[in-house]
């Protein structure tokens, strides 16, 4: 656990500046606007440790695979986002010397990532050959106009005496990725024009062998500045624009870059590419800084007031949990529905790939929460639209149906670890569920009773050929898995795979009976499918020991080394000097030893929270929770939401401080490598499930809220079926307003409430 | 399968040459001498697809590792043998033109491996420019002259008029391995001089960044030839002799290339090494190549003197067995302790690394059989001299005492999959049992006494720290493991592994009451590690099955889909055409069958088949035997020594067949990749102790022959404890003639047997 930024309700701010923490700082000032998003790298030149970080949302490469043995059904490449030709640098100096704070002398640091405003503030003074000047950067990548980036700059003299300034502007192709696997450039440039104070480069992927389209993107720079135009340069991989100007004392210069960047994705031709990139420009040129930056305020301005939660009278919290909502929106926010949400977003390389079960699992609740529904339902569009890949996922395993990856860009696996690609199957259903659970918030049944009909009967067919029956026990089970909690391997009978699993086959039958006849026949499922389905639902082996009241893990978990408390409960006997296990441990001790990274039986207890009984609940959460080390950023909210509905109310406070600032905290000491975007959905969800208690019943919004201790209430903003609600928590009650929609009755503590504006 | 030799006792020969085989050819046809070693491609240009492959005895590269995803405890590289500088080739030109066979026209092909002599020869007529040529090749690496190899070509003009030869000689370093991460070069030129008629070339391996040491080669050629030095040439990467002539109508002209090999695993300055090549070079130019073939015919013959096994009446059955001997001695003849056996030897790239748990398991039985005792002694102190690579291992790993790598150059692991290499850790009994098997076989306690109790007693506390302690089941259990079986990964409580890990620890609390006070003295086994040994044999828990009679492969095991016959026994359900299995399915679909790669219960009941009973073996070998596919080269031997003392000859005949064959019929279709080096032990294993049920039972040697229904006879010279003996069963019965040593009493068939001279 670190914390390096200060308590602040609304900003990411610090006022001190330690180079050995610069990564962890980049990872925790990253902005984005779902198109394109960076780290919180400096812009200006920096020779200490530094992770120059720039993504560019559905850009990827296929990277040559890296297993040590190569066998029958592994992916071919490895999907990667390359690091964005950097639009970023500029190059600041001081009477002909560059500014680098890690060899400058410096005051006055401040550091401030301003959720309110998403914007990215810095400023200092440094020392430079005997003058003082305060530097003054802000930055951001527009949520009103998706291809922009601006960065303005103000210098101020506080000598004296004159100071000469130059600034030089870049775009770079130069760049690399750290995970590159053998220091590879991922970008070749096609055309590149430079004038006296704009410029521009095209940019193309490199090649690949593996058939996946190459993209290409084009960026544009201009400048608005009190300097004057000095040189324009270029070279193979670059184009800049050099200014320079005179600082009087105490006259503040200000230097603006504004970039546009359009890629392939959006425009299939260079010609094409090309206009909109002048167009752009041109728009960007147009507008005041003022104008630009007021359209990114009011923009996240309607974002906060659709879905903010406050926190009263804990700050760490609160600071957490808008943490959480702006990075995840910072992500993706449903315009475009063939991006998705990548574990870490645009703040770093670690992970590759830009879709996993998080989204669907995780962020969905959130959004389904948050957004009007066609932002969930275009993550579910997402999936039917890769169904030729998840096929070829099935195919290439021997198996029939769909299976959808572990880590995508386009529907084909591209993750390369066995014991996860072919074995953490679980996420099929959890894709499936997603169907249910949009339908189960919003009531719309559009997308499940056509679409999702699809998605769910090829899953099916998938799981009916990945079971098999054991002649011995007489019911199907499913050998070699890899649960949600990873650090299991190649497992029997994982009880949330097969529960999982058997519920897929249970709700396609369902929905089977009810799609139109058309549908139906296009989806051409026979009489024997449905039989063996059944056959399966009714004979999956579920492992229980009904002696410890709980289901079991997978087999064999009992035979771990467990020690047991006086309520048969686990006891953790972690040394807390060796966590988290996974930088401690070798991977052998890791498997064999009885420690959950994340909710795994308790994920599917979380699913259906209702199905249940509060015994069964509580049984499984006793047994569990002492094992688990929530070493995946996905697991904490989850054990916080369990815990709230069993009361448990301090360890669901203790486990929503965990997710809400997992990163904030550093908790498990790897937010260095980037935020985790996808666990940014668990605090909303402690708090709204967990706190609040909401929950959908037989249609029916319903809460049973209660207050942590520490804090003196809570509000939130719930989007549910056409209504904006908003729900303020305290210790005198809850209080729930209808803000917008139709007249609805809730339950609120197991009581019917009417709401109406 | 795919046969492309001819049958021929002696020889691996063929007429034929097929492009599309010609890497299968290689591998066939390669030849070694413990020292150095080659695959068989031609010396001449060939630009068809070949896989040219040199490699020098304990050189060795750490590559970067290739994993998806690093985690603790993984090895930090991936060991290589690099492809060595090529001393090779020759380009020869006829009329000006280089003989290509991949591009000419030629007749009269035969390519001949003659196992006898241990020569390769080939032949063919070439047609260039309307004339025909014939050239004839032959090669040796001197077993008698470890520095030496030796080729000499033989050119007849078949035509009416002259022609013009010349003929290029190389010494050359710009070679690649195939199993190059990225295109790299593992070796650098130091040095270079070449003179009109010789030359040589001193090179290095690449730096690493693993602080293993680095390997500096220095290659010397001479020649001896009828034509005349015409230029010598060099570049950075390569020294060259050309030299002309002119080939008058059946003149033959001969062109003799001697190259001597010279390393700094024997001389550790650049100036001794430099001294070594140039009085080996001298001393290679002082014989006559008569001389020079006729020390290799010499040390051959001595070799079969001592352990040739012939077969009476299957010439299929008689290639098979020599062409074992052969490729075995020829990869390891125990002269060099710092050597061992790779599993494709000389032979290819595939593997990586020096030495296996393959080395122990399987081969030592043969250098036991066919050796004077320091050459199996020399594989055991190979292994003491590893123990701090062991140390290291297990502390990778967070244990205590040692764990013998998986794969290894220096005792450190350096293989890459964590299912193997933290978990395929039954290799540490098997390596303590190769001291028991010795200490049997030999009568010899020595080594047990002393350098072997500190390797058993360090294994033993691997046990003992990687065993727990199931307190559901009051039992000690193993978790998290890979059995020989590979087709299964991270099993819990493979009976294997069990089973050795429990004989193990009693075997060492044995040895430790035998040991001197001093050497006591040094183990310091304290009394409370004793006591925990022996509770973990007391309560180690063995999966069995009491109804089906079988021990239980591992836990789960039962669960898979498995159809069983009317006796109880599986059914072997896989198609024709998807073997081998894992060219056709995928991992996950092999994982998940209940097929079995290689003997993994009947493994424990080979190395103590007199243990077992008769009723057990047969139970365990009915059960197993269906379900195992023998898609490792070191399974069907020990089935064919199980089926034999089952009297099962058919099945003990047919598996003989594979063992001893494999690589003759390709039987796994991957021969290409170069041979099963390690595997070459099978046909030995088979005759001698399948059907000839050679035993060591209390000291006392024991036989109990049968004669296969397809043989006439076959005999064998076997090397027990100073006595050489000659063996020779036929359908008459069985004679057994003592050689040389002291008299013998031994059984055969049950009965004493006292052997004289």
């Amino acid at each position: 656990m670190k914390r390096i930024f200060e308590i602040d309700p609304w900003k990411v701010v610090t006022h001190e500046f330690n180079p050995e923490d610069k990564r962890l700082q980049e990872s925790m000032t990253s902005i984005g606007n779902e198109y394109m998003g960076m780290r919180g790298m400096f812009e200006e030149q920096y020779s200490g440790d530094t992770h120059q970080g720039i993504y560019l949302g559905g850009v990827w490469y296929p990277d040559k695979t890296r297993v040590g043995w190569w066998k029958n059904g592994y992916p071919k490449y490895f999907g990667k986002v390359p690091n964005a030709i950097d639009f970023v640098s500029v190059d600041i100096k001081i009477d002909g010397e560059s500014i680098d704070l890690a060899k400058d002398k410096f005051s006055d640091f401040e550091l401030c990532l301003d959720m309110k405003r998403g914007v990215l503030d810095r400023s200092f003074v440094v020392e430079k050959n005997g003058h003082r000047i305060k530097v003054e950067s802000e930055r951001f990548v527009s949520v009103a106009f998706k291809e922009l980036y601006a960065n303005k700059l103000t210098f101020t003299n506080l000598s004296n005496d004159d100071v000469q300034v130059e600034v030089t502007s870049f775009i770079n192709a130069d760049v690399y990725n750290e995970d590159s696997n053998y220091g590879e450039q991922f970008w070749t440039v096609l055309d590149k024009q430079v004038a006296s104070d704009h410029g521009k480069l095209v940019g193309e992927t490199a090649p690949n062998n593996f058939g996946t389209p190459q993209f290409t993107t084009e960026m544009a720079m201009t400048h608005v500045t009190d300097l004057q135009p000095a040189q324009a340069e270029e070279t193979d991989k670059h184009v800049a624009n050099r200014f320079s100007g005179t600082l009087t004392p105490n006259s503040p210069a200000t230097f603006e870059k504004r970039v546009v960047v359009v890629t392939s994705r959006d425009y299939d031709t260079r010609e094409a590419l090309d206009a909109a990139a002048d167009k752009l420009l041109s728009k960007a040129q147009e507008s005041s800084y003022a104008d630009l930056v007021k359209a990114q305020e009011d923009e996240w301005a309607a974002r906060w007031e659709k879905s903010d939660i406050t926190i009263d009278g804990d700050d760490a919290a609160q600071q957490g949990i808008r943490f959480n909502l702006f990075q995840l929106f910072s992500t993706y926010y449903g315009n475009d529905a063939r991006l998705n949400i990548g574990p870490k977003g645009f703040t770093g390389e670690k992970y590759g790939g830009a879709t996993y079960w998080d989204t669907e699992a995780f962020c969905l609740p959130v959004y389904l929460g948050t957004s009007k529904k066609e932002v969930p339902r275009n993550l579910l569009m997402y999936r039917y639209n890769q169904l030729d890949g998840a096929y070829h996922n099935a195919q290439e395993q021997g198996l029939k149906g769909a299976l959808y990856p572990m880590v995508t860009f386009n529907g084909i696996e591209c993750h390369n670890e066995w014991e996860i690609t072919f074995e953490e199957i679980h996420r099929n259903s959890d894709i499936a569920y997603a169907i249910y659970n949009y339908t189960k918030m919003t009531g719309d049944e559009s997308y499940v009773l056509n679409e999702g009909s699809k998605v769910l009967v090829e899953i099916a067919r998938f799981w009916a050929d990945r079971v098999h029956f054991s002649k011995r026990n007489g019911q199907y089970m499913i050998h070699g898995v890899t649960g949600a909690d990873e650090y299991e391997n190649n497992v029997d009978n994982n009880w949330y795979t097969n529960f999982m699993a058997q519920w897929e086959l249970k709700y396609t039958l369902e929905i089977l009976d009810k799609v139109s006849a058309d549908q139906a026949a296009k989806l051409n499922v026979s009489a024997d499918e449905k039989a063996k389905w059944q056959d399966i639902v009714d004979k999956m082996y579920l492992p229980e020991d009904k002696e410890l009241g709980i289901f079991v893990q997978h087999d064999g978990f009992l035979d771990k080394e467990i020690t047991l408390d006086d309520h048969n409960n686990p006891i953790n006997e972690i040394p807390a000097d060796e966590l988290p296990i996974n930088q401690h441990w070798s991977w052998d001790h890791i498997l064999r030893s009885p420690y959950i990274k994340q909710a795994d039986v308790l994920q599917a207890m979380w699913y259906f929270m209702d199905e249940f009984t509060e015994e069964q609940k509580k049984r499984n959460f006793d047994f569990y929770e002492p094992l688990t080390v929530h070493e995946s950023s996905l697991s904490a909210s989850i054990y916080a939401i369990m815990a709230a509905d069993l009361r448990y109310q301090e360890k669901s406070v203790e486990l929503y401080e965990r997710t809400a600032r997992l990163d904030l905290d550093n908790y498990n000491n790897d937010t260095v490598d980037g935020l985790h975007i996808t666990a940014m959905s668990g605090g909303w969800l402690a708090i709204v499930q967990g706190f609040a208690g909401m929950r959908v019943v037989d249609g029916q919004l319903q809460f049973k809220p209660f207050v942590p201790e520490a804090w003196n209430g809570y509000h939130f903003r719930l989007n549910f079926r056409g209504r904006l609600l908003n729900v303020a928590v305290d210790k005198t009650g809850t209080k729930i307003e209808l803000l917008s929609g139709d007249d609805l009755t809730i339950k609120v503590d197991g009581k019917d409430v009417k709401l109406s504006k």
